[in-house]
């Protein structure tokens, strides 16, 4: 690892991209706006944008079994971080991208990180893409992550997509938008956790336009607390395709959750179903726990967990 | 019937009320803003509004078995006609009340029917409610019907309410909005078909107030040809409650549908769930009563009825 990483920084490393140590093939890794290393292979080239901050990410046809990681990391109060990062991935390819962005703030000054991730999808390409944000640090400071993630798709291509607000995060405002062509299959997976006065809206607008394309879109989250939590998924049907949008929230001390997924059908060979609970965790399920000899916060805990991952 | 309602009228009161003759009970009949007909019985008084267009329907506590009509129709073009319907339902009753609104326009101007209908439910009461709008005639002139629906539901209340939109009505606004009160109970239907170039805008508010209140909101509607229906249905629970929301929509043809149903948990005691699908007619569904010796055209019939029945 780079000389320039402290234990707090390979800390936050380790919680949102679980790195240790250096990673093998494509990496770039980001802390307070600056670059610490970069990383491009014979496939994947990674270069600095020439009009806004953030990195081009070029990922040749035919590419498969590699994976990308460009995590950032924020430990400077005060900070607002906004880059823009650009997949072009090939057609034919097979490829892991790791992503995320933890932030340690000790001050009582903002940090905020606002990732605008781009992916362009070529024809019959795979990608997986996985990203953490995470918060920590005793200050009273905010930590702030607005991210924004575009999607187009081409013919057949499909993409996983696991987006995930661990503990810590003060706001986020998520905006996630995607095109799908001819074929192309997408599966959205947003897991929300906040706690005391945290507050976080996800607004998600998924496109069919492509015959035969389809969505999944599957969020789960936890609302702790004060916290306040608000989802605004959109399907939007074009053409002969399949949407699915399923939204679960578990809901706590006097949190609050609003669900208010849509779903618009213009076309009449598009199929489109969403479904939507928000509950407490059932009795029946903490009393089972407990009769295996937990105590009533660790069987909390443990349906929270399995919940969530 | 009152001597000056003629063939048509006749027509549209057997549509939306299913009125033939002279109504038993307690009645008000209203054609083109003006009172045909009322009546009044020993425990449901129908009183004339003092300050805006409309009628006062108070319904003593303890009336049971009881049923009152308020149909009002409008076969005068270029007329908008904007009424104040106020129910007082005082304790321990069960009533069943009939009320929809039916125009006939053979002109190019439009015929319009904005019926506010505000429902005091008293403790313990039982209320059923149906409305059926219904428009007709070979004139270009707009349909327009935009009723809104408010019902304030007290103590262990419960209300059955079935709100129809029949064919022929080219646009309408449509809001309900409901209060419920410990152990209130609401069963909302509405069921919506538009065809042509209509346009219908569906919006709820139901807030559960009071612990062990419940909602049950079913949304069933049909689109066909160029139509377009928007459905915003929200549930909030603020208490010990449960809440249901179901939409299911039919589209046919170049018809456009969205849901967006949203429920939103302000208490940790509150379970609210909501379920929402669009889609075309089965095929299989087609197919098997074709088998039947159905031409397509009566398959398609016999399964639209079925779903809005």
């Amino acid at each position: 690892m780079a000389v320039d990483l402290s234990p707090i920084d390979e800390g936050l490393l380790a919680e949102i991209a679980n790195i240790h140590g250096m990673p093998k093939g494509a990496f770039n890794i980001r802390k307070d706006g600056q670059l610490v290393e970069r990383h491009s292979s014979a496939n994947i080239e990674i270069a600095t944008k020439t009009d806004n901050p953030g990195i081009d990410i070029r990922i040749k046809a035919g590419t498969k079994g590699e994976t990308v990681y460009i995590p950032v990391i924020v430990t400077q109060s005060g900070l607002k971080d906004v880059v823009y990062n650009t997949f072009y991935i090939e057609d034919d390819c097979d490829v892991t991208i790791i992503a995320g962005c933890g932030i340690h703030n000790e001050s009582h000054q903002a940090s905020e990180h606002d990732g605008i991730h781009t992916f362009y999808c070529g024809k019959n390409s795979h990608v997986k893409y996985v990203e953490k944000h995470y918060g920590e640090g005793a200050g009273t400071g905010e930590r702030i992550l607005n991210p924004v993630t575009n999607v187009v798709m081409e013919e057949n291509a499909s993409c996983e997509m696991e987006l995930t607000q661990l503990r810590g995060v003060s706001s986020t405002v998520r905006d996630t938008n995607a095109e799908l062509g001819a074929g192309a299959k997408l599966v959205l997976t947003e897991k929300l956790l906040t706690h005391d006065d945290q507050v976080a809206t996800s607004n998600m607008k998924v496109e069919l336009k492509g015959d035969d394309s389809s969505v999944q879109v599957i969020s789960r989250s936890v609302a702790q607390d004060n916290s306040k939590q608000i989802f605004n998924p959109l399907v939007i049907g074009e053409a002969q395709c399949r949407g699915h949008v399923q939204c679960d929230a578990i809901i706590m001390g006097k949190a609050k959750v609003t669900a208010i997924p849509g779903i618009e059908a213009a076309s009449e060979d598009a199929l489109l179903v969403h479904e939507a609970a928000i509950g407490k965790i059932a009795g029946d399920q903490i009393t089972k726990l407990m009769t295996l000899g937990l105590t009533e916060e660790e069987a909390e805990q443990e349906i929270l967990e399995d919940f969530l991952n």
